[in-house]
């Protein structure tokens, strides 16, 4: 699963019918490390509820579809939860 | 999900049968923050009757099979909703 | 899905047992908007008899098995058509 | 699979229900030739016990879901083992 | 599928059950254009008895289980072919 801060929202009127009730958001993957931004922001079915500012876990693949409750449903990423708290010991990569 | 910009067509007459009746789309994944290219145009399909010069939603992996409505077509890119509007909030990510 | 180009074959003669029947080709992915290489050349399995100097469409992932008919053979790209032609419209990026 | 280290824990209380009763790991994958780091660190749940500190083997997409003992968990990363020795000849590459 | 070279092997005794038995091996993906190497090492189940300093054939994602004749098999890079030869027209990216 991927760390990623939740940027925005995108909208679709005509789409497939299967993401009719998903809330789609664009997040932005970020590097836990030093939070640096980390590849280009993709977007994600939310299920639980995430808002803007908010950091979340996003699944991504088939898993996602896990994730939306039906194996049907066409999306390949999905946020998982919401970050309450990390903690990194950075001294393991010296 | 990636955003992609639809870019054109690509045509196959020898194929695999099960792709025969799918539209191809050449679609470019753009950078949602600045709208700048990420990588290189794939090829997609569409389902929702995309045309030229949209932004689209575009599912990959199996998912993509799924957004056929058929498991057993072979594809890995699926266009899956035309995007009406995006909302961004930069200051999240300083 | 991936254009590539046909450039060239492999032969592996201890193989898994269900590799067995499969032509072996070497692809080289290709970006469609100027023709330059992107990423590694890829091997993938042939089931429409595409010959070396052949553009082609490359499916990645688990639709490579659909493509080769058989959910349970391990390959993960197979091409799944030769281009005919292609059409793009560069200025939907400017 | 890829090596990574386990660096650190993230806790999230708001997730998807399937997701409890997972401890959930940042791992950062690292290259074995040299032990660089390699992308950026994910977050993989853990079945075997891993701590920090520990040098791992990390499976990705849906085989994530077979190493979590239910195909219906919504992870895309797990630990299948702990390294105990690996031994790489560079000549082989020379 | 990638070519790659088995330049060595990784032990693990604590992990996942279903991993028992098979062999894993670290591979270097290279490019086969010109041998260079081609991202980091990847571990890779082994069925088919590779040693180190073969060039092999590897298969990745969920078709990685195909290839370890069990779908449950928590692998997702798995050894599918030793190469005997290949043969690439460079000409073919002129």
């Amino acid at each position: 699963m991927r760390v990623a801060k939740v940027i925005g929202n995108i909208w679709s009127t005509r789409k497939e019918e299967k993401l009719s009730g998903f809330k789609l958001l664009i997040v932005q993957p970020i590097n836990v490390l030093d939070g640096s931004l980390d590849k280009a922001p993709i977007v994600a079915a939310d299920t639980i509820g995430a808002g803007v500012g908010e950091t979340v876990i996003v699944v991504g693949g088939s898993s996602a579809r896990s994730a939306a409750g039906d194996m049907s449903v066409p999306v390949d990423a999905t946020v998982v939860g919401i970050v309450d708290d990390q903690e990194i010991d950075p001294d393991v990569l010296q």
